[in-house]
């Protein structure tokens, strides 16, 4: 393809992104298990009802010591119980007594120190001698040290991943209030669709696209239908008619173009979405289509995105990455990593996202571009890692600085 | 927690890190819908049936024409039909005749050119006029200029990300060779679980480690029992007993260190298991304990975890990752970064890993260490982006390189 750069009216990539993250209203809120929340976005901040630790305790397996001596070096003292992780003990600690706790176990009324095992010898079972000497307060993890009750855990906005899940089950945080998860279809456009190799003879290609969105949303969080309609007027309206209502988020992929059969924008509006953007000024991607049903208590947007399959996933990792987080109220930037290109670039008309190979040495992050890039071509997804944004007009050199973005479970 | 780096008998993280990932017998090879295969690894290379594209087709909406001439400016062609998307003519082109096309229709025999629209005059319905000369075969894709039949798409190992599932669905291959994902039973021991805020007074504290273990393990892709079990050496024996014949891999939390009531190893041994290694030189997670039960046609692996929930976390992210792999006989080094400290850091005689927050400055990765580390301590997990390896007995100064995992679905 080619001469496409020059088109008017195509906004740019950041204005496009900015219309995808601001333009959503946020879905409702609801309150959930935390066990069910991995994944979802916060919109209520959340404080702590108890102190962490919640009550003095070991750090290690040893000895509870009471002692008013400066030096504890080869000091003796008699031990009067145990106590185990989990339980307490009534017993309370007097001068020249210890008790034998394990890590977490609660320390009694009167622990100066902890002393770990490996500096303990017992004498008998009822007296041990400390081999070294040992500060006060040592190895005891004090009440509120890392969290004190009413303080903030996390704020709104907070995505729950698995070391927020785990840090919010540690306060013993039992529901928390997400963002509702978008409830999204994804519509196939298309007559070209193969069943059988034999298709591929007639003019037909085999479906990428299905597979890869059900797979893209799973990665995401979550399961979706998927529809194939035909190339047809009627049907993509009546199908959209019947969607807008039941969903947060129609995508579509193909019949955006300009082409004689591309009927997603006049069905859209025939449906009573409005369009928000059409034709971004980037490759691949350029017709993609973003538009609004809005009603009072219930909207419906329309990620229209391009046929070929290498603008579906560049467009999913952008754009649909994007308003699928402002849809839960989630409108930071993207984290864009930047790199530095290892070889020099051809300039294009466009602003490009390249499918690269990014690594780092020496602290540095290198991009190394891969063959096959054009946007009916996706073979070289077996080796990219990342998502490279190429300036447009520009002829790039060897060290140019880019941004980016990584490839989910991909290696890094 | 002092002292405790001149341990005798520890090994290093690379060393325990070499044995989880090449210790694992690899679990046998299943054959399954392509769509089933999402993060699985690949177990026989996959070659493409077909060629792609498989028919030469126009990369655009627009006329294919046929004409001898070197000049096609002005030039006038005879429409003779039009050829959707998906359907084939039987038209031949000559000489002088023009065909309309959409994006990816199959060209018809004697196609010399293909015109975008942009370029095109419509001078009646059965006559177009080019505005601007193309060049012979412009806008065409050829049969087979991605990938020839008989051609590798991918190769053994592969993990079947996204990006994978949608090329290989683009090639039509129906079923892949992957490996069988592992059986997974999470067992958390300990007699300290909190159920309610009132328990916490009595030496218990809220489970952070069964949420975070089952949220890890389904980000991994896997769906697991957690069970927990008393601090009491029959039942968990009992439990190691019936799991070792269910389960590939038994991940325990807490009970082995060398506390009165660590009853995993003892447990382990008494129950068939033997020990690969226990005790690592590392900070978070001395204690980690590897064991394997081998019989003729079945194996089960156990990962001893420590109890505190942030040596869970980094044990996880670093050997729970390199196991579960490796099962999939997966046995890549770690893909570990590499970015620069922005600040000093005080020595430690164990290898640390530190929660960090990892951000990029043109092309440069930075870490910024976070407060709040110790391994009974989660909450700067919020913050957190990375887990950074830090050398033991070394005075950190700024500048300096270090090695380093990004923590999934982060922001990175």
């Amino acid at each position: 393809m080619s001469g496409c750069g020059a088109e008017k009216g195509l906004i740019s990539i950041d204005e496009a992104l900015a219309l995808v993250q601001t333009r959503p209203k946020a879905l409702t809120v609801e309150t959930l298990p935390l066990g069910d929340c991995l994944n979802r976005y916060l919109a209520k901040a959340v404080c702590s009802k108890v102190d962490l630790p919640s009550f003095s305790q070991s750090a290690v397996d040893g000895y509870a010591l009471s002692s008013t001596l400066e030096n504890l070096q080869n000091c003796t003292f008699e031990v009067i119980g145990e106590i185990k992780a989990g339980s307490e003990t009534q017993h309370q600690l007097i001068d020249g007594q210890a008790i034998r706790i394990f890590t977490g176990g609660k320390t009694p009324d009167g622990t100066t120190h902890v002393a770990r095992q490996e500096i303990v010898k017992v004498e008998s079972d009822l007296t041990i001698r400390l081999i070294e000497h040992i500060k006060p307060q040592a190895d005891i993890r004090f009440v509120g040290e890392e969290v004190q009750s009413g303080q903030q855990l996390a704020d709104v906005g907070q995505r729950i991943n698995i070391g927020a899940l785990a840090a919010l089950s540690m306060a013993g945080i039992p529901h928390i209030d997400v963002f509702r998860a978008p409830k999204v279809v994804v519509v196939i456009t298309g007559d070209e669709v193969a069943e059988t190799p034999e298709d591929l003879q007639t003019g037909k290609v085999f479906d990428a696209n299905g597979p890869l969105l059900k797979a893209w949303l799973k990665d995401y969080g979550l399961e979706v239908d998927i529809l194939h309609i035909a190339d047809e007027a009627e049907q993509v309206s009546q199908c959209f008619e019947q969607l807008k209502q039941q969903y947060d988020l129609i995508i579509t992929t193909g019949g955006v173009s300009v082409g004689d059969y591309d009927f997603v924008r006049p069905c859209a509006f025939a449906t009573g979405f409005e369009q928000v953007f059409w034709k971004v000024k980037q490759k691949p991607g350029k017709p993609l289509f973003f538009a609004e049903f809005i009603q009072q208590d219930h909207a419906c947007y329309l990620l229209g995105l391009p046929g070929n399959p290498a603008a579906v996933y560049v467009c999913m990792q952008v754009y649909g990455k994007a308003l699928l987080d402002a849809l839960q109220n989630q409108r930071q930037p993207l984290q864009w990593f930047s790199g530095m290109l290892t070889h020099d670039l051809k300039s294009d008309a466009r602003e490009r996202f390249l499918r690269m190979n990014a690594y780092f040495e020496q602290g540095q992050l290198k991009l190394q571009s891969l063959s096959k890039q054009q946007s009916h071509m996706l073979s070289n997804l077996m080796q990219a890692n990342s998502l490279v944004r190429i300036p447009a007009n520009i002829q790039l050199q060897a060290g140019q600085v880019l941004s980016g973005l990584f490839i989910h479970h991909s290696s890094y």
